[in-house]
């Protein structure tokens, strides 16, 4: 997909018509909320430009917010079978699978979709691109037993995650809100006291369902990794497993061990609450111990 | 089964038929080395026993150990396919379930058997109860690789345990030789600097075919388990996983944390190596960082 | 000093006027709390003889606790000075030196005394033997700060504290209240994943005047010492220092290390509040990271 | 002191004579080492014109490289004692306070000096800037041991040290050879999974005579300190501790702990022995539990 940036300081100068064309499908189905900021321009920087949207919406009045969540399409639905579902969303639920979803999958989401649609009238939405599959379904039983205006604050909120996501990939300029997460790790040689180079590094996502391998390296001299195990993008929230393969580590060193090493594949699991996050996951072993903690 | 048990005290005092009568079978098919130790009576503990029997086999010759070793059936021999399999190996093999090998697994132990006696002209022993599975076929694999010589003594040695483990069993007094292991484990919780109770506790054994539940138990208010994770047995060599579940200990404590918390379910993944040793696991925890260490 | 030990069943069975002297001292100047608690018998455990007393205190209204309060020596009284005072305090004090103070510890003694009468109308009561000379201080400005009848109410606290460690001694019989604290180490040698021998340990009281050694040994086999470092008797609150060579332990098992040893002499530094309590002080290290905690 | 520095191209293409004139002092009253790398000028960097300098001490014969050695003065010479003492010698030999040394201490050096140059017929040399005074004193007992041609190429290892660092300072360009070294640290709070803000932290040199402080600070918002602990020269081979006031960093984050608190200044004692490495020495704590390591 191609998609088209525009700069900031062009969109502060632009004729009405242009800037709303520009950022009117930041907000699904809702140029209205560019064309209210029109006025407001100079933005100084991309962060204040969703600001002032994200306060449009608060100032617009119940009836015209919940236009704007009805405006969404139900998560999961099968490409084809929601024919409003913007470019945005159509990209987005596709990262994490939803349009590819197994038919027991669909079932369940429908299910789900159905339940919150009876109890709230308006489509559940999540930003989908700061979830794994669980804590998608984990958010889904937790938010069906909201009050309808807490749930209503809840689906605002979201919304402000999407369109901050969908406006700094459409506007370059100064001040981007910081939608990016990290996660980094670093294996260290208590044996040693060096860092270990060439430990194997596998990091899987670890669903109800299913687990899949989202990153395979290993470490480099400093003991790190030359890319973060996962970056460039929000940190889905979800749990997770690293692991760090020190038994061929301390084998290849010739630090003797047992048959078979006390500690071969060392398995390190947790979980991701902050999609902006830094996340660093650091491993101090020996081939008899190990500690591991939330490191930044 | 019942088991008969004599008292050492009995047997040293004992005619010499009875003797070998009570211990004909602790060598298979071999009441020859009963025989040869009856005259070093009377022993003082049971190791000593042991040792004279093992010594008389060291001292018999390389012709009487290989009918010694070829008196010994194969493994994972289908009951009813190997007529000459004492009472005790019958035992020894089901308690791993290889007398219960699905069609593939049976194939597999076959064509290795084959391999093996191709090579060496007896069948592989070993002594299953220090060993999963898993570690059985390592040890195929790696003994296949074994000079004729040096497979012998392998072969002797397994015998060894074997017998040890059958005459601990078959007599009573004093001076038993170790043949249990104990694997236990303890979770501190450093935030609070006590131990940990009730962090539900579950021992798997991980096999390349399967993982099976070995314990399912809770910290008491010591931060222990009431009994050994595993005791009163040969440790098996093989790969085991603790999960240790403190993401509910710490909620329940109400620690705060994250949603959803960055540890729940720990998992310490390790190999056992020596039958007859301590393993102590312990996890020392907080909700954000935990070490272990193979402490005694 | 050569005391009496009675039993309880002697007690229990005895005349008033028996009972009555074998405890008459138990509360300093106070033979008439042992008087009370007399029609009480028979007490089944220790520790309800000492709870019928500390409650035959507390029935007896403020003028006579006061009383009981006032018949106490003061703290740090050299011998001589303080006529009164029993043979219990004075072997009690002079555990920890009260009795060899030097000139200027004995003016700020003295100071504190004399601020302290001066606020309450009553000597400053502790039980000596759960505390340092630093934690007495401590407490001691800590305490001027009490309202009077919190203040009182804390220095019927330490009576209780005192007169329960001297009943332990009078009195043999079943159900002793637990007076005794314990201080324990262990060292793990994470290199090679066993207890480490052989490392010398040297435990320090460190308090704001001076340190002194409490303790040199060395590991035995299991890592741990022969004996535990504290133990037989209250810990005294207080701060600690265990120093673990750890640089000549790795040294000579011909661990490579840096030259000097980047770990050598490892000081952990701790204090101890609850006397009654087991500190169990261990350290998991290699030559080059270590860990500690307070186990249990 | 004004120091000259001058560029390694203005070097290359200066007169022999300025040549000479700038870089006659690097070698300790030598100025032949200069002369006989003018031919091979131009050079690339600073780290190849300090090698062909060396090359040209190796390449001059034992009898020059004597003369060199015996041109350094005494270490711990008083100002005034030893004439032919250069500006740098002096410099760098005051950053110690070897110039300011106790009568005692001056006598014991004097001792060394004597016993060296009885044994050796020349000066003890060594990068004073490397090292402490307690190092100094190590290595000084431990040469003194060596076999002369041993400890003529000990005292020429160093006069290598000495001379790139002053060669670094008096020679700006590209490629200058590492000759800094850095000690930093970071406190990580295990409670909150969050880096430790506002901890105190003082790091001394613990020698064998003094204590000196040689940092007072506290940790930043990232739980560093916003400088290094030691940086910007090289690191002094000896013995530090890092003291870090947990204690009070808990009790301000309204943390439960003890009275008086379990842990409260944590102690971290280590050796520097690589005076151009980085150095890491986090703390990770809770209350109730810390670990440390050499990271880097």
């Amino acid at each position: 997909m191609t998609r088209m940036v525009t700069d900031l300081s062009a969109l502060n100068g632009a004729e009405r018509g242009t800037f709303v064309a520009a950022l009117g499908g930041i907000f699904e189905n809702a140029p209205w909320v560019a064309e209210r900021v029109v006025a407001s321009r100079p933005f100084a920087t991309v962060a204040d430009l969703h600001r002032a949207m994200v306060e449009a919406v608060a100032a617009s009045g119940e009836a015209q917010q919940l236009d704007l969540i009805r405006g969404h399409p139900e998560l999961g639905s099968k490409v084809g079978q929601a024919p409003a579902m913007t470019i945005e969303s159509r990209s987005e639920q596709g990262g994490l699978g939803l349009d590819r979803l197994s038919e027991a999958e669909f079932a369940r989401f429908n299910e789900l979709n159905a339940a919150y649609r009876a109890r709230f009238g308006f489509p559940f939405i999540i930003c989908v691109r700061r979830h794994t599959r669980d804590s998608i379904l984990a958010e889904f039983a937790r938010r069906l037993a909201n009050a309808p205006p807490q749930e209503r604050a809840a689906a605002l909120e979201e919304i402000g995650y999407i369109t901050r996501l969908r406006l700094v990939e459409a506007v370059d300029g100064p001040g981007k809100p910081k939608t990016d997460g990290r996660l980094s790790t670093h294996v260290l040689d208590t044996v040693s006291g060096k860092p270990a180079a060439g430990v194997r590094v596998i990091l899987t996502e670890r669903g109800a369902s299913a687990e899949s391998v989202l990153a395979q390296t290993a470490t480099n001299a400093d003991g790190r990794t030359d890319a973060p195990l996962i970056g460039g993008a929000p940190l889905r929230i979800g749990t997770y497993e690293i692991a760090f393969h020190i038994g061929a580590y301390f084998a290849a060193k010739g630090v003797t061990a047992a048959r078979p090493p006390f500690l071969d594949v060392v398995p390190i699991r947790f979980a991701i609450a902050e999609p902006e996050g830094h996340y660093h996951v650091p491993l101090l072993a020996s081939p008899w111990s190990y500690s591991t903690y939330r490191g930044s």
